[in-house]
């Protein structure tokens, strides 16, 4: 198993069409629908003019250090959508961007919009101001955008500018800094390593995860410690999920075993411990930042989608250090919960911060002013001035197919069941299937005889393989059924999706005596839309029947069971138990939250045993 | 009903001697230990030195405009003690602080430790400083000096320096201020009529409260609206009921029925909508204030000291309005539990703030740095830089006998069932009880035939009477049994004290799928020291057994039962729904609470049904 794992490898989502289903649906609401809202409140708040050098004193909209990763993220947007089919207007957008980019550029390579033109002194000098967290985002977006459209003018210009951070950082050591305030560069130069087959770049990134915190600094940016010897989640959420990414990536193909350790225990900490049932993270609004074990507050929690997101990227990267399910399961919570729900149904707004629990009126006493923006917001939004989420939706839907498969040899993992259908290898793999809502996978193999490993969810119970229309097994191993397939097979794996009850780690001081509704990978929230204000006095019953039918208003499927409310008569607050009554109860998946105006939602819900 | 009402008077606690049982115990205490315990803490903080003007710029322990309000309660409590058993050493005190006052008051009468030594100029400029609330706890204790001892001196300097405000404030209108900042000189205005007789004092509480609001201000210090207009209780929590107890007050004596409709909506307003379960008021430590209607967050109440025993004297005065054991019910609510959590068992230290539930992870987070000491506090401390709670708590033990009988005509109300003998009005009453915690009590009565009002607590379902030994009965109005008795009565009253579960009302976030538990009027909680960390997971059976037995450590009686914890089984933090097992389960009284060190501590338990 160790060296069939240390030798998988991402199947890319460039051999993957995806061309039906939930995730199809998704794509083709992002290309005709997000981004061009995004890019119209991006050029609206002065983001895409930043790069033109333009702006004077006086002027609005002034450049922000972190407006590149902004621009950058969405352009990587563009190439994964233009690598299905290509899209004239929005590549048209990142050409002149590039343009931009060339022209402004400094002679040596360094570019950034804010310090290149508004304060070329600046560059280098201080840590905290995002310069190497925009870079990895250019870089990120320049690869994307050369394997999609061949178009290599992007990836030369950061090309350049990387070799010059490599001199600045790694050879001269002649910045006023060692290592990012801000991670995310450092998966980045991973990539570009493996984009342009040049090493230095991952010495680079080697470098920054073997800098950090060997000057102990603060655990808000990871370098409280050594980052080879973390071994818990600690600090600002999104920069740790991508420094562990980054480290995951680096045990990988350097082969370092304590960083691996390190991840390993680290993800573990974060899933064992620190995340919302939803797969969110990140549970104080203070300084954005993970808290202590099993402190999950509901109402206050934090839950950037950033963070989320990024915690389903460092778990794609763990996946390839080890084939345990448990990664690909955590990948799958966040992404139909609490990654989705930071995009409206109609594709046109975001939540930077994804509510856990809303209490109306709790929320505009204590998130009010400045702070509710950010600091647990209730409705979305189309642009925050720290607009990271937008673009990192986009770039992460538009990507979507990364997630699906891992090979090695003759073994297929398949991590995610998404319709589609990919050739990678010498092999042509179709899926067809109503996941996340219906279980059934219908799998057409054809190539070399081989093997699939499937994964069988952390979730279910009941699941049933055949292959050819008969009866079949296979070897389950930490989550994947591992089966033996011939060119021509036609593989039938059926997940039971009966509703479920999740009860939290009795630690949790908020979730004690409730219990989450899920189906299949799918966690439901009650709202009150729906069922009205007393939304944490409504019961439901493990035993009770729950239909699954599509909600005409909100276009998803929702629950609906007769549940129970307490019967209280009298205008009084306190009182002997009242008796309880019966009443509908509506359950909507979480990622549907909040698309009808601002109402009250829980996920915790009482059980009535 | 309504003449018998108007009618009521309340009998003095002069005229009761608590002469064992609980309160007994109490009141020793505070003789013996608190008294000079809070002396010497305000000695060492200057308060007591700031009578003799001595401080100059570089001294320590600046008189604060609000020192004289603190020593003046003080000084109360030593009046009701002195009014049982004269208290020398205590008084010597007083008689020195009242010299102090005489040398320093200034030509007019004017007096302030603060305003008449540090700031001349400043006098009766800023509504903020509290001059007139040190004022009025200055005449309080004034009256209660001379009503006990005998000794005027202290009620002369007083009187003149109410004649100054009079004149300044109702017939030259010559400060700069109308209505005071902090409320509370209305209520000892009141009380300053009924000890010299002279009717002008209670005409300027009337101006007071009638001016209050006519220029609508802020709902902080209550004047958003004029006083008889308001029907809901806003803003800082002891403010409001100083105000309320002085509206109240001003509605008895004269029959002021605008008033008297405002008063009694604020009163069903808190009880029905804004008060903990422990009678304990003021939701939010931002501004110390009241929240909306039902908005009651256990880990973030405020719940002051000085708030809910301030609920208590409105509580009572409401009694004099309407003879209606709603009031009684609640100052009994209020003075077992979130009164005297207030002060520790010991007798030593106080809490500023009474939490309704402690976590303490989630305290250390987010109640650190400065706010620790008052906004959610963990530990009683023996002083306060804002030390308005341990000489409130003195002098409330101390003339606890106030809340005890009302008479009109032939009718004595028994509101509260302390052990005690009376003389007043011709009659003698001995109640003999082991309340709170043992629902018998006998009483004995000598006097003229007349008519016992028998209050049968809210909480009460069982209930039986005997006179001389026979069953007898009354008739039951507003929860008072009314009794007839004829001199040589013995009435034994049989209050059947169960452990009951409460349920809050649905509209109550926090509280909603939990339970309280009370016996009698004692509201209990579970501690971290018994029961363990987990104790939002303990269920508690409503049909279980519960014995109740005096603590040898606490000692106070306990309740001890069968509960259950979720038996988890697995290091992971979401799951299936675990089995239950069942284990010892301690509660202890509410006010007990927070006397073992640092520990979690809740209310609202999960029942088991």
């Amino acid at each position: 198993m160790e060296n069939q794992s240390a030798a998988m490898k991402q199947v890319s989502y460039r051999d993957i069409d995806i061309d039906g289903g939930f995730w199809k649906e998704k794509q083709l609401l992002i290309r005709n629908v997000t981004m061009m809202n995004v890019y119209r409140r991006f050029a609206e708040t002065g983001r895409f003019d930043a790069f033109a050098f333009g702006w004077k004193e006086g002027d609005p909209n002034k450049p922000h250090v972190f407006f590149d990763s902004d621009v950058a993220k969405w352009m990587e947007a563009v190439a994964y959508l233009a690598a299905k089919e290509r899209c004239p207007e929005l590549e048209k957008i990142v050409d002149d961007t590039v343009d931009l980019i060339e022209k402004n550029r400094m002679p040596d390579g360094y570019f950034n919009s804010y310090f290149g033109h508004i304060d070329p002194d600046g560059r280098f000098t201080d840590r905290s101001k995002h310069e190497l967290y925009c870079a990895g985002h250019l870089i990120e977006a320049a690869i994307a955008y050369r394997d999609a459209t061949g178009k290599d003018r992007f990836l030369r210009l950061m090309t350049d500018y990387a070799d010059l951070i490599y001199d600045i950082f790694y050879v001269k050591k002649s910045a006023a800094f060692t290592t990012p305030g801000h991670e995310e560069i450092e998966l980045a130069l991973v990539k570009l390593s493996e984009a342009t087959g040049d090493p230095k770049y991952t010495d680079l990134a080697d470098y920054f995860i073997r800098e950090r915190g060997r000057e102990p600094g603060s655990p808000h940016a990871q370098d409280h410690a050594p980052v080879a010897d973390q071994r818990t989640a600690e600090g600002h959420a999104v920069r740790a999920c991508y420094l562990y990414s980054g480290a995951a990536d680096l045990a990988r193909v350097r082969g370092d075993s304590r960083l691996r350790d390190a991840v390993t225990a680290i993800f573990d900490n974060i899933v064992d411990r620190r995340m919302y049932v939803t797969g969110a993270i990140g549970q104080t609004c203070v300084h954005e930042a993970f808290m202590g074990d099993y402190d999950l507050p509901n109402m206050t929690a934090y839950a950037e989608t950033c963070a989320n997101l990024s915690l389903a990227l460092f778990a794609r990267r763990m996946t390839l250090l080890e084939p345990d399910a448990k990664y690909a399961d955590t990948a799958e919570l966040v992404i139909y919960n609490s990654f989705l729900s930071g995009i409206s149904l109609d594709g046109k707004s975001f939540f930077y911060s994804n509510m856990q629990e809303n209490d109306c009126k709790v929320r505009r006493r204590e998130f009010s002013g400045g702070h509710r923006e950010f600091c647990p917001a209730d409705e979305r939004v189309e642009v925050f001035s720290c607009s990271c989420c937008p673009p990192n939706v986009v770039r992460f839907i538009a990507s979507i197919a990364d997630f699906m498969y891992g090979v090695s040899g003759n073994t297929v993992w398949v991590h995610q069941y998404i319709s589609s259908t990919s050739e990678f290898d010498g092999r042509k793999i179709t899926v067809r299937t109503a996941y996340p809502y219906d279980g059934t996978v219908n799998i057409s193999y054809s190539g070399a005889p081989g093997k699939l490993a499937l994964r069988i969810p952390g979730w279910a119970t009941e699941w049933s393989l055949e292959i050819g229309g008969k009866p079949a097994s296979g070897d389950l191993r930490k989550g994947y059924l591992y089966v033996g397939v011939n060119g021509g097979d036609e593989i039938k794996l059926r997940i039971s999706m009966p509703v479920r009850f999740i009860e939290a780690n009795p630690e949790v001081w908020d979730d004690a005596g409730r219990v989450a509704v899920a189906r299949g990978p799918i966690v439901f929230c009650l709202e009150g839309k729906d069922n009205g204000r007393l939304l944490r006095d409504i019961r439901l019953d493990p035993r009770g029947r729950y239909s699954f039918r599509t909600d005409a208003e909100l276009g998803v499927p929702v629950l609906r069971t007769t549940g129970y409310s307490r019967y209280w008569n009298e205008d009084r607050l306190y009182g002997a138990p009242a008796p309880l009554v019966s009443r509908e109860v509506t359950l909507i998946p979480y990622f549907a939250m909040a698309n009808r105006g601002e109402t009250d939602m829980i996920i915790w819900v009482l059980p009535k045993y």
